[in-house]
């Protein structure tokens, strides 16, 4: 019964969810071996010197050679075409997860492309931070964080169970729920979120020159806060929009249409419409610190430890 | 030559922004004597107990009596009225001052309401958090960040010269330029971000109960970012709205055609156009770290510190 949860674990992708599984699954000893592979050969080298897998590959073949857990951390669009490569490969018994931000669209792209005996179930960490690569990983990442399982027709019991008890061994709290709901949920939770922070840096970057520098000069007012998820992962963020197009585009219509309404109050100096709505927004944020989900130091704690980078 | 820059200085209004001012000319000993006011008596009352104030008065007019210097830090259309009161009170070369968000309209509401002899210099200090009244100030608030300056008819360069002065010994960097020019500038940079976050959180709140409490519990992934600016202060951000109604909807107008267009390329599938608009809005995070207006800790620092909190 003791020794680690998996003889071997393959992790295909070694960027900052990558590598933070491998230093993660190092620390609580999950399994015996832990084999990774990076398309990009300068990846693969940079793992190779940062030492947290105990075998890079050289192709995605490779590292799923007798594994029993093979984790995918790629861009969504590309699952597809990882699934299809390691297919052949794959050991009887194995289970195949992923870490996407989008699950329908994985899962209907995968499970055609599975081969007998081997499970897939959809997973998503809720964590990250806005850097990416295999330098940004670190063994934290998933500490306190909420993992998303989403089961569908190709994943057995046994295997739920099972990546259920990896991911709380990471350090994650798990919750299941169906591939629909979860795009749904994450459609206005972090897709609509991304794309109207990506969306109004886009609207600064096109002010003319001086403005610009003044808009960057003043960010502390508010625009920094939506600059810092506007620099992440371009190609992974674009993949998840294209792949859950109808939860976005649905929610996007709702924020859009709450914007006009507010655009009217303001024309019309409806100050009480204003009011009421500003004071309605304050118990969300009341939530999310409750629910752990944030710090609630004023401006994330930052304030202060601004002022050190300033006095250079 | 020597001696405080200031005998005597008179906040009105002693939320987050007046109470940091009298911390912060304490710490530096701007005055020889800091009095102060608000509309509220719980608020002078708390002001009292908190001990930042040599005087707690009970009225702006009482407040005003033999200063050099008054600061109204009230929201923005509270201004006119506040000057009106203390109008038949100031002393003779007196600077008035104001710490409000929006310029052009208090510059407006102000000047003819001056007597002979009182300078007006509109002010804003780019610092704050999501907090408000005078538990959440702090001396520390304005060290290093950017107060701007607006000078205008009621303005002799004197006091702007002095005003200018005693920022610079509250910690700031200052900048001038005119109200209109400023009212611009923070339209994109402060006003508009506001009422995003403020939209988003909404259209939360507007979901059904079981959804909504996900999009908590999942808010790492994104909208958390957005709860904070949306727990600010809703007078303060309604006069915002409502006084800088021409800039915000002008560059609400930019933001909304931006979104369309990004709505577009979703729709049609075109990753192109996105990949090139995610590429482009990295280069404004760099440039606001490199202005050292935010952090470079990935995910604001806050990551590995929100850990102890969940294992509560």
């Amino acid at each position: 019964m003791s020794g680690p949860l998996f003889d071997r674990i393959a992790l295909i992708g070694l960027g900052l969810i990558g590598s933070s599984i491998a230093l993660a699954a190092r620390r609580g000893t999950l399994a015996r071996e832990i084999a990774g592979t990076s398309r990009s050969p300068a990846t693969r080298a940079r793992a190779g010197e940062l030492g947290f897998l105990d075998h890079v590959a050289d192709t995605a073949a490779g590292a799923v050679k007798d594994a029993d857990l093979v984790i995918i951390g790629v861009p969504v669009r590309a699952t597809g075409a990882v699934v299809r490569e390691i297919a052949p490969h794959l050991k009887k018994g194995a289970i195949v997860s992923d870490a996407g931000s989008v699950k329908a669209s994985v899962v209907r792209d995968v499970e055609p492309l599975l081969p007998d005996g081997v499970s897939f179930v959809g997973g998503h960490p809720i964590a990250g931070t806005e850097e990416s690569g295999p330098d940004a990983g670190f063994a934290e990442l998933f500490d306190g964080r909420w993992c998303v399982l989403t089961p569908a027709a190709k994943s057995t019991p046994e295997a739920v169970e099972k990546l259920c008890q990896f991911w709380t061994a990471l350090g994650s709290r798990v919750e299941t729920m169906s591939a629909a709901h979860h795009d749904l949920v994450l459609a206005i939770t972090s897709h609509v979120p991304h794309l109207i922070a990506y969306n109004i840096v886009g609207t600064v970057s096109e002010l003319e020159t001086d403005t610009k520098s003044e808009v960057i000069k003043f960010s502390a007012s508010g625009f920094r806060d939506f600059t810092r998820i506007a620099a992440s992962d371009p190609v992974m963020w674009r993949d998840i929009f294209l792949s859950n197009k109808d939860a976005v585009l649905e929610m996007l219509g709702r924020f859009t249409e709450d914007l006009t309404a507010l655009q009217r109050a303001i024309r019309r100096d409806d100050g009480q419409a204003l009011l009421e709505m500003f004071t309605r927004t304050r118990a969300i944020r009341r939530g999310v610190i409750e629910a752990g989900q944030d710090t609630q130091e004023p401006d994330f704690g930052r304030t202060r430890g601004l002022h050190d980078a300033d006095d250079h």
